[in-house]
């Protein structure tokens, strides 16, 4: 298949607060007050869960469809910690990121264990965002004076 | 440092769009009509690259004050491609998600490039949804009946 190319364009509106432009949408990141923001949106961290929440949820009902079981709706929960000290220049014992993800897909059908187990291992394996996360994913940062 | 932990709930509205609960924050996760949804909102490898690029304004801000240099605001540029054939299970040759990020800072600043390109290494090093994708992050994903 034709590969799919995205891309966004963000400005600092303060020095914790992004404006990020995803084609024609508008997106808010922010940090709480304890975090150095102004807490007007959710923050980067709890927007990594979002992006995964959205793709979980996008494939659990394609590959659902493609079993031929209904899916009437999902709940997701995810959970992660971080050590903020390698963030913050206190530390280097610590990776910056969460050290762990955890998970939790609440599907709503009737399908059996061994139809469950073989859609989890499908959605786990065919979501992007999952993928993009549990494996290394080469990101080029280059500085353009403006 | 202790560590901090993150969380979010999130249901589907339809099998393509995904509504967040982030601590107070609704964020809506979609996809536009060609991937099968309702284009209400940005999508959800778009939302990995508006995380990305919020928490790199954190850490330009916060490592140009720790450098002693004045950072007056930033741009940020993402770009990156994926083959969508794994996701709709047409093949396993390539993988899910993004094979690769193009991240472009523009620092409004007067920074001389050798102090430029420490701030962008420690950028780099101290970013934590920078260090998430680059690096592997165990995600663990279970099932429980509603």
């Amino acid at each position: 298949m034709a590969e799919l190319k995205f891309d966004i364009s963000a400005v600092s509106e303060t020095p914790a607060r992004t404006r990020v432009k995803a084609r024609d949408f508008d997106i808010i990141v922010d940090e709480p007050p304890g975090l150095g923001g102004t807490d007007q949106a959710a923050n980067p961290v709890e927007y990594v869960m979002a992006a995964l929440a959205g793709c979980l949820n996008v494939m659990g009902h394609l590959i659902a469809d493609e079993m031929n079981f209904a899916l009437r709706g999902i709940e997701i929960e995810i959970s992660g910690t971080l050590n903020p000290a390698r963030l913050f220049g206190k530390s280097e014992a610590d990776r910056a990121g969460y050290k762990h993800m955890t998970v939790t897909l609440k599907p709503d059908c009737d399908a059996d264990e061994d139809t469950l187990e073989k859609w989890l291992q499908a959605v786990q394996d065919r979501c992007p965002v999952c993928d993009n996360l549990k494996y290394e994913t080469p990101v080029d940062v280059g500085v353009e004076r403006v």
